[in-house]
């Protein structure tokens, strides 16, 4: 089992994610690339950092969309968006490699992510991306995706992705963040998820059915100290539970 | 010799530079990377346009500044600088790979190509970038500059650059912008003094005083339908001049 | 009748729209607010010049994407789109009180026009607005749409609005310019089509039926040197065929 | 006595400043207007708090340099700096005014502070947009700077400050904070520093010497917890000790 998070969103002066704390709990780095968040001298230090610790390193990849940390669905024309990706892909795997390592996944960010599990244009566009930049790294995301169905046909790897503080609807997408109880709060009841569905491979649903997710790699968040604390706590629940962590992808995947 | 100038230099809606009519004319294009000028979109035509012709494709680093079109000093803390460059090699090389070639020199554009022809801590946190991110990649700069300077210490290859239309002073540099007579606008002068360069390898400063450049490379402009046209009677010149034009460059260099 | 067009698209080197012809030729000048296009230099020029004109200001606000020059739809949060478009017209504003005169009107760009044809949330977010900014500015857009429906019922003066060279459907809508004949390019036609609509207040739909359109404003284009020649004719047909061209709005309506 | 602060220093999901603490403590708001920091929603939510607690609204432009956080100097040509200052006063005054008041002062930030202590031809600039958006405005700065003296001879009232934190030369100048001792860190040091500021008008320069700063206001921090504690008992001390404490500037100043 592979444990993901976000990391290196912070842009100047403006911090965000504790990457300090999650690269000692995180198997797998997803690290902003400008767009979103992710300044280069964030890059570098965050590359440098998981290089060192042996976690490996994700392209985070976003909208162009600073003032919205990407998180504003934006109707780009899927030729740009291609473009867009391989920009972000490219200035990150600069840094892995001066960090002695490479870009080993890709993982794309908030709106981008949502919007390529129906949007098939958009989803097409990263697909490419990928397939231009290097063929052998693998993609993350939402099992039942647009995004990882296409990047299957496409023959790239792909990777099954879990939650583990949303929910689930009882066909196994998230539940909207604008209904309620779309995030687990309650950090025992995240661990007690996260350790079902690294062992089972299910989850229950929002209205109380059993959903099978079988997921290679967990999200865990680090925005907030808090959160970090839960993420530290999922992933010693794993380890007793005697799950292996360990990242999906390994740098020589993209070398 | 070889000819160089700058290419990529739109931005979204706003063209700028003549790409593809001076791409049937240098042989080293210094490609904007994103922060001074041109987005990915126009990095990715650029960069197939030059591969498809056998154009070099140089990274033509800048400061971040797309509304003073990174020809406004910035007092940058050099450790940002070293990573804001590699940063913007690594995007443009991504995509030179993409289009089956490598970036094959670096090339500081306009207020930065400035500071570091003096500002020794902005020149080696730019050699510092080019050595981390790829020791191979030759570097094209002022001929006396710190730049160049600091980058044969440091072990890189130095490639000396004349400018077509700009006039010298009589210790061969650059007369500024802000004096009379800086840029020497008849075309049969700015073609005269090209091929005298390359053959003789010398240029009249602005004293009368005859002035040593020996150049490598000979920039020329493109961002005004005029200038491509003195481009191209400068190629005409030089190649009827039996002087023999190719990149300094080869793609190989940077593989 | 008013003749509007979209000026001061440039950002720092990058030109775009001709300016200084086109404020010849229109009573109402849409100046970009630095959202999609427009410094603060160019708004500073355009604002004096216009002013100097007796042209009318107009704010052209937009979504904030300069790369994608405000033409792709962001999913803005209707609170912050609000906020937005304040910034942007005070901004404007600022220069057109520096002028001696006043931003008159409002006019949205690109992507956000076409959204609030039919956006409920962002139209009403954008006469939120401009209610807060200045409840007695006029608007400007599209006859049926959603925007002015809402600005109309929110006490806002609201202005009709017809386009010189797009074609219409019989409901008297824009043909979407993804299809075949969405734009007339015939001068001529563009020429007739304006007098008709002036004199008449009608159009020929693309399916040949005749649909009214009775503009207050007609928008015309200029940002190549073609489209300010049409404008030109534009101008000059609707002054033999005796319609009085002047602005709608007067720099007094938002003292 | 005023004591002021900068707010509004985030930027998209960005916090940084603790407005709402601060805003309980300080007279006079200094207000990020978007081009170091602060988006559109952060100005309207500080606008809309500082009115309501009667917080003077002063506008503290920047270079244009979300990145460096307007914290590098940047060698902007005059003529565009007149502009960028008149654009982001003008966005921030709509704010006040959206929230019942005007903007009653301007304060430079960062490297433009910095830089117009000596720097008399961007010092003409920002005097110069003060002077053409509003000569009523007062301005706030550094005593023996260019900025104030040439504001005071081009007629704008200016308002001498001091800084709670920051060490003194013999000459009253700042101590670089690139030199040791720089910045005072002890807040009970601190504290008392601004009671005798505020007193007897002095402060102990780092060398020992008595030196004449006689401020109108004294600039506290608010971006870390630890400051804004400092800022609270800053603002006790001169209430105990029988200082009057509201703002130098009234909105009405700028009606």
């Amino acid at each position: 089992m592979d444990l993901n998070s976000d990391l290196g969103e912070g842009f100047g002066v403006w911090p965000l994610t504790h990457d300090e704390a999650l690269l000692r709990i995180v198997t797998s780095a997803n690290v902003a690339c400008g767009f979103h968040a992710g300044d280069p001298s964030v890059l570098r230090k965050v590359t440098e950092r998981a290089a060192r610790r042996g976690v490996a390193i994700g392209a985070q990849v976003a909208y162009r969309d600073l003032a919205g940390f990407g998180r504003r669905f934006i109707d780009v024309d899927p030729a740009e968006l291609v473009n867009d990706v391989i920009y972000q892909i490219a200035a990150l795997d600069g840094f892995a490699r001066v960090a002695g390592t490479r870009v080993s996944y890709v993982k794309p960010h908030g709106a981008l992510y949502n919007a390529i599990v129906t949007h098939a244009e958009q989803a097409a566009a990263v697909v490419e991306a990928v397939k231009r930049y290097d063929r052998s790294l693998p993609v993350l995301g939402l099992p039942g995706s647009e995004w990882l169905r296409q990047a299957e046909a496409a023959g790239l790897t792909t990777v099954r992705e879990a939650f583990a503080d949303r929910a689930y609807t009882a066909e196994g997408t998230l539940v909207s963040r604008r209904l309620p109880g779309a995030v687990v709060e309650d950090p025992d009841e995240v661990v007690e998820r996260v350790v079902r569905m690294a062992i089972e491979g299910t989850v229950t649903a929002i209205d109380g059915s059993v959903v099978k997710v079988e997921p290679q790699s967990v999200c865990v968040h680090g925005d907030t100290p808090g959160a970090v604390e839960i993420a530290l706590r999922v992933r010693d629940a794993l380890l007793r539970a005697g799950v292996r962590l360990r990242p999906f992808a390994s740098a020589t995947a993209g070398a």
